[in-house]
């Protein structure tokens, strides 16, 4: 009988099958529950990816794979869990309806994390009847190399198990992001809403294609926010008189009436066959799964080359590295 | 007497500096105009980031720099310009001011460029004697180092000269994107734009500081948007059902009452102060100067790991370097 952790993941899409490679190649024995008849198939092409990508970020050797188990029904997997995570779609009803039969099979001491986007712990707790094991893990497309997880208590979320799960996060190299309160959409998301809303407005305007648009953020600004934020960014931008002197400078510009971004264009089928039709054009000669492996090259040729600099993901990898190295 | 071309660069602060940088390393000769007392120390101190960070991009030799002249005058700096960019302060008073001194003097086939970020080429055009000449190249900081330049014209700019202007932003290493419809702030600075309102407001209501929002950013959607944009990003997480499968799932978070992303936050004082205070309780341990050499080193780092990948910044950088060749 293994003595390994268990993480169970409830929901194995894009970011449960992500979830499920990020344990098990850290060594977690993981048992995921999904009726879909073709989710066995998905996960396993993530893991293909994973298994490619991940340990390259390393210079040091990973843990020994966990044990994948594929199970019937959600009580099994979740009922020796030390982490359940539950990706299922974003609709309040079936998150209720998950947790509280998450909730009637798993351990009382084991942390209760969703992945959703939107809504806020405290509105997942609804009716729950531990509401203390419940918060928000947010993590990342693709979670099994972007080190970013959201983690959102509510007010009577055990904030013992939130500093556990803070614990286990960064012992399989996430980076923990303590949202101190909460928000519809925590932060990285409202932010990234903006730009798709302005964004929305640019093609309904014919101002620019999907195209101009990826080329605009990805030959400029995506390069410097792929190692410094928006502020660190702008207090360099400032120059020698720093971030005050910026804000005198840039500030008013917020006066301006940029109005576009005060209104939401309407998502009609027109628009969304326009944005369609765009990707295809811009994308079209990639499969899927061709775009995968040239982001996750891509990604992992961005991470370790921070590794020289010692500063933010590169600090993060150097340290996941010693950590790695002392385990093994 | 030299036969190199010369660009002659109007106003030199960190943006106009970046030119200078650009052109000068790029084999052509500058000469600057700004009648600000430190203006020489102060490009001189990005040219000295410059030298270290640019030629590390190639794989091959840079050219011979070309001869730097700091002017006395706008019309010395001028008169025998192949191109000329202004980069003063966002004033368009004091924009007309210098167009209109700029044509009084140079060439009437140079190309005449603004750095502007938010104004539209046919505003800069008003009261021009020679319209057609004037257009938006509007680069992103730092500008040695970012390929990308916004050229915008307006409907009199004489379509020749804006073609001319591909081709020299593409020998001195850029990416231009014909923005093909003017618009106040182009495309990025209103992608940009969006997200510093949303960030303002949450700094504002006390959601996050700026460090946290740089690290949601940073260890999240910024390795992301380093080399796929915003839309090519989606279309991959809509897994294999691709682009329509996304929005679908991601579009109706449009109808959802995110309402701080309609309204604009009052920069008072306060906020203004809470930001300046956060920002160097984040930063403040580094200098300006260290600041931007690490940010340098990780753009470098960033943008050659995907010379490997051959891919965005990497397919542009290789091709470069086989241009480089050619004329070496």
């Amino acid at each position: 009988m293994s003595t390994n952790k268990i993480a169970a993941i409830i929901g194995g899409g894009v970011i449960g099958g992500g979830w499920v490679a990020r344990f098990l190649l850290h060594g977690w024995d993981v048992k995921v529950f999904d009726p879909a008849p073709d989710a066995q198939r998905k996960i396993n092409a993530v893991l293909d990816n994973a298994r490619v990508s991940l340990p390259r970020l390393s210079d040091v050797a990973m843990p020994a794979e966990g044990k994948l188990t594929f199970c019937d029904s959600l009580a099994a997997a979740v009922a020796d869990a030390q982490w359940v995570q539950e990706s299922v779609p974003e609709r309040l009803d079936s998150k209720h309806q998950v947790m509280s039969a998450i909730q009637a099979a798993c351990p009382a001491d084991a942390i209760l994390a969703s992945s959703t986007s939107g809504f806020m712990p405290s509105e997942l707790q609804q009716g729950a009847v531990r509401p203390e094991q419940i918060m928000v893990a947010h993590p990342f497309n693709p979670v099994y190399l972007l080190p970013l997880v959201e983690l959102v208590p509510s007010a009577v979320t055990d904030m013992a198990l939130l500093d556990k799960a803070k614990n286990i996060l960064t012992a399989i190299g996430m980076k923990p992001l303590h949202v101190r309160k909460e928000i519809d959409a925590h932060i990285a998301d409202r932010l990234l809403e903006a730009v798709w809303r302005e964004g929305l407005w640019l093609i309904n305007d014919g101002v620019a294609t999907t195209q101009e648009i990826d080329d605009a953020i990805r030959f400029g600004f995506g390069l410097r926010w792929a190692q410094m934020g928006l502020f660190e960014t702008y207090r360099v931008a400032g120059g020698e008189a720093g971030m005050a002197h910026f804000i005198a400078q840039f500030g008013p510009c917020l006066k301006w009436p940029w109005t576009k971004l005060m209104d939401v264009p309407e998502l009609t089928d027109k628009l969304v066959q326009t944005i369609a039709e765009q990707s295809d054009a811009q994308s079209g000669m990639y499969s899927i799964r061709q775009l995968e492996r040239i982001r996750d090259s891509n990604l992992v040729g961005i991470m370790r080359a921070q590794k020289q600099t010692q500063w933010g993901v590169g600090e993060l990898l150097n340290a996941h590295d010693k950590r790695l190295q002392q385990l093994g």
